[in-house]
């Protein structure tokens, strides 16, 4: 069982953050829509940790590397998807090492599992060798599909870009982690646009600053409509601006 | 016609880079699968430019302006999608006003553009005048669907979240836009997973510099095999070496 970083271990927090980084050449170029960061986003609201940051940069080590140092202090939790395999353009676990300036060294058990899945040491080439190079320090993440393993590193979690072994490995590694309160929600959706509820819906807003109002514009049939969308760990503060949301658009209805 | 930016006005340059700072909690929540990335990948790889970075940002000034800073700083063109409308959620324009360290105002054309949208100046509350807020300086980028123009200042291009919207303003601005040489790709695939043909691939790798050549390894009947994507402006190069990745792939087929 990965245990929970030393940054994510403070007794009276009860709120924890997480950023995503996607390395991430064929994002970019257009060739590969990303499916990571909405399956990673849903996970990490169940488990009441907040999603705060997302980065897709290139395959170009100092990139990477600015990107794991500046995340990693930010955030409690910092994900790493893509850039584990056998490949000369992956570059994710040297990267990892050289933002906490730790060796990168055969990890025994990441040998031992590519034994396993390529079916002996005699299957062991130099390229599947190299999934074996783990920072020194870091504990695995099993993968259940190919030979890379993922690896955790202080409050790194190196995960595969590959959707079906990263949703594994995420699988792997969450209930290990501690969340907070998770954030209930409610939608409230009206057929009136944006601009007929905005001043009504920032004085809602201001009279309860701890539920989050998102306005969401929707574009229908040829009309525009809202999605109000309200946040909180408090389901009775939730109700309460519900209620306000709702009769807002009643009146607007009615008149 | 929006002219480029001073930025982008290198006479020499011939690549041109662009990041994105997609404005959304309702990304980072789940509740949306983010459109727009892709899409402006494709667009920018078409017109040469290369997408060098995205990141994705709740909508807290803060948070937003450093962004802004940052990212208009490091690349030749930025754009943001997101955080345009008449609610209090809506914060974009006044963050890039921040961010310039220019006053926002209410711009005329916008509100003429308003006015004709909504059919009449006696349309116009508040909420809806909101919109007409601009950076000073800021020119428009007309908004075909709903009310909300998006403007650009100094490489700052931004623009609505809503996919239909974003789109029409992508187009309109990308004409007056510079862009470099257009990367030429090819793709050879193979049945064979990305460990037998790494090596190789990192030899040609080092022969050809100027190409660049990705490996993604595919999941497919339940078996894995691989992507090799070469990426180049120069379509010799390209060529060249796809004949020598077709060569190895050709060889290990052989045994």
């Amino acid at each position: 069982m990965i245990q929970p970083p030393q940054s994510a271990r403070k007794a009276s927090q009860s709120e924890y953050s997480a950023a995503l980084i996607v390395i991430g050449n064929e994002i970019l170029s257009g060739r590969t829509q990303d499916q990571n960061i909405n399956w990673i986003a849903c996970k990490l609201a169940e488990k009441g940790i907040r999603f705060s940051e997302v980065r897709i940069v290139p395959d170009i080590a100092e990139r990477v590397v600015s990107a794991v140092r500046e995340l990693s202090a930010r955030y409690d939790y910092l994900f790493t998807t893509g850039g584990i395999g056998p490949t000369h353009d992956d570059i994710t676990a040297g990267c990892v090492a050289q933002a906490f300036e730790t060796p990168i060294v055969e990890n025994e058990e990441a040998r031992a599992m590519l034994e396993r899945h390529y079916g002996g040491p005699e299957h062991l080439n130099p390229a599947r060798l190299k999934m074996a190079q783990i920072p020194r320090g870091g504990t695995l993440i099993p993968n259940p599909v190919s030979g890379a393993p993922g690896f955790v590193i202080e409050n790194v979690y190196v995960m595969a870009g590959v959707p079906k072994i990263m949703q594994a490995m995420l699988d792997h590694v969450l209930p290990g982690l501690a969340g907070g309160d998770v954030l209930l929600s409610r939608t409230v959706s009206s057929r009136f646009p944006e601009s007929r509820i905005a001043l009504k819906l920032a004085d809602i807003q201001e009279s309860w600053p701890d539920v989050e109002i998102g306005s969401y514009p929707q574009f229908k049939d040829g009309k525009f409509g809202v999605s109000v969308v309200l946040r909180s760990a408090n389901e009775g503060m939730l109700e309460a601006v519900e209620r306000d949301v709702k009769k807002l658009i009643a009146e607007l209805e009615q008149g």
